[in-house]
């Protein structure tokens, strides 16, 4: 770990890998004998060009993304997906959605905007959002246009560790805060987007993996930088992209590709979050707030038994060298994002300090 | 000069001042001892409302915005705002466009998705945009709801020296190559926006500078990242904002009030393009694409004789140390674009290797 940072647990944007923050540092004046920094390069130049393809190829390579997928870049993040989608792959104008949380939730808000109705296809609400819901509690339109998800719930600390069975209407699935934390197989899905500021690169834009023959044309009021199949043509530069989030998102993928890819990703996930939640069924002084079968891998979120010992415990944190652990304000008590690049070593910090507070407070 | 750099002369994204890079390269690990990048900061966290709230501070500082205006920082660049624009600020819904170049042009065609009538109330087309129009060729319309410019014309290398006269309606301006690069009186214009990647930030936003009275309410169907009146109530941070570039937006307004503010720019500004034009002016080899009264400041347009020695000149000063010298494909010829951070030195060496260039082929 490089000497003198925190611990830093937040939801997004989110910690990095040192190896990546060390060669950005270093390539930071002057990137690769370009004489320019990559903040300074015009996105038209063949050094940028090589950036963001490559960017684009690895990460097709890490998460195994089929040919009849396309991948775009795009502006807004995944709140401006939510109204860019209902604008791209509509075709009678319905669809459903599944809300489990609060972004699933502004997502089915904001695609009314676009669709002619917006079905709610099943929700937890009534349990403020503490799991996911079973097949048999969907009721799912088999003439919807598309099925909507949001794959982990970042603010409840929930994920669908297995897809809805939607038949032969595509699933559309928010991965903002799961997407390159384990292998996932595409072709289950019709469309997958995420915001790029937890696991894959600083805020500043969505990816969009989207299966082509649901490409059928944008809307006429889609806003232009949005159109699915024109920005697809123009390779994500239809106008001047965020080049310096793809450049770390590319940064990223090698780190990715280097430590042996998504598999390893998942091992080393499935260690951290493992070590957090054996801890918590261990003992009674913290109350997980997520249910058992729908835990997320990413956001642990967890409580004592008073207001008050929360804060107590999210202001102790941060003097021994931790941050962000406060949970949102929807769940309350606290929340660890333990993204792909946390430590081992943090998450084990972190569970020392929860042991040491118990112990103090208990 | 940072040693082993080139002369960066592109059009956007462009050159940063050294000040700020090396700044932000020692920060890059371990901001103002956080602990944290500022790319893994939380923009919910303190640390990260000071960097947001400094930046928009010093902004209105910098270009002396009147209260009564609005600062928001939205994504999609100055595409997006192509579309947001007319999302936000129609009434009767017919708006008056000039056509002063390529992005006007486009601007006026996106509006048209959201309003009952574009009107070109004056275009230069027909000299490929080499100027700007005068008054008395506009056909403004007294009941517009706005009248849209491109102040300056990236492409063409042409400005707006003297704003139209628009009497009542608010004046709409794209400032996006310009803004900076001189004091401006806002007051004069109902809306400035421009794309950061040219004076203030590296990719990633775009600043919306808009009078307050215009803000009637969004139209239905405007994305909810484009809320002008949302996105103000929420100090621009309605969803993840993109916080490395509003970062880097900060330092550059500290660096613009360490060197003097606008004022100082203006004059710099003012002569590095004296140099590269009084030396255009003073011999044939070189012909100037735009046309003398509407030169701009910060894009300086010229060709050669031949499409061939174009091609020679810019390969050779590539050799020579220099990057984004060729024009831009509807123009041809060659492009300086000499922003803020351009120092007088690159101008200079510039103009050196051109009497060179001229001399061996002349």
């Amino acid at each position: 770990m490089i000497e003198n940072r925190v611990y830093n647990f937040s939801a997004g944007p989110s910690i990095l890998p040192d190896e990546v923050l060390l060669s950005v540092r270093d390539n930071l004046l002057n990137y690769l004998g370009s004489g320019m920094s990559v903040m300074e390069m015009s996105h038209r130049s063949k050094v940028y060009d090589k950036i963001i393809n490559d960017c684009i190829a690895n990460l097709r390579k890490v998460m195994n993304i089929p040919d009849n997928y396309k991948v775009l870049f795009l502006q807004g993040g995944a709140t401006g997906m939510f109204a860019a989608i209902p604008l791209n792959i509509q075709k009678t104008g319905v669809a459903d959605y599944i809300v489990t949380g609060n972004f699933s939730n502004i997502a089915s808000k904001e695609a009314k905007k676009y669709l002619k109705e917006v079905r709610i296809a099943g929700s937890t609400e009534a349990e403020n959002f503490s799991r996911i819901p079973a097949q048999e509690e969907l009721t799912l339109n088999p003439d919807a246009d598309y099925v909507h998800i949001c794959q982990n719930n970042t603010i409840f600390g929930t994920t669908w560790h297995k897809l809805p069975e939607t038949g032969d209407v595509p699933l559309v699935a928010d991965l903002s805060s799961c997407i390159l934390s384990e292998p996932v197989d595409v072709s289950k899905y019709g469309l997958i987007y995420a915001g790029v500021q937890k696991n894959m690169a600083p805020a500043g834009f969505a990816v969009v993996i989207v299966r082509e023959d649901l490409l059928a044309g944008a809307q006429p009021i889609c806003p232009k930088i949005w159109d699915f199949q024109l920005q697809d043509k123009k390779n994500s530069m239809l106008n001047t992209p965020p080049t310096w989030s793809i450049y770390i998102c590319g940064e990223v993928m090698k780190w990715i590709l280097s430590i042996g890819g998504l598999d390893e990703l998942k091992a080393r996930n499935q260690k951290k979050a493992a070590l957090l939640y054996d801890y918590l069924d261990s003992q009674s002084f913290y109350k997980p707030s997520a249910q058992k079968d729908s835990r997320s891998m990413m956001n642990v979120t967890f409580r004592t038994a008073s207001d008050e010992l929360d804060k107590k415990f999210v202001a102790e944190s941060i003097e021994a060298g931790m941050t962000n652990l406060k949970g949102h304000r929807l769940v309350g008590g606290m929340r660890a994002s333990i993204y792909n690049a946390m430590p081992y070593e943090g998450v084990e910090y972190l569970v020392d300090f929860m042991k040491k507070f118990a112990c103090e407070n208990g």
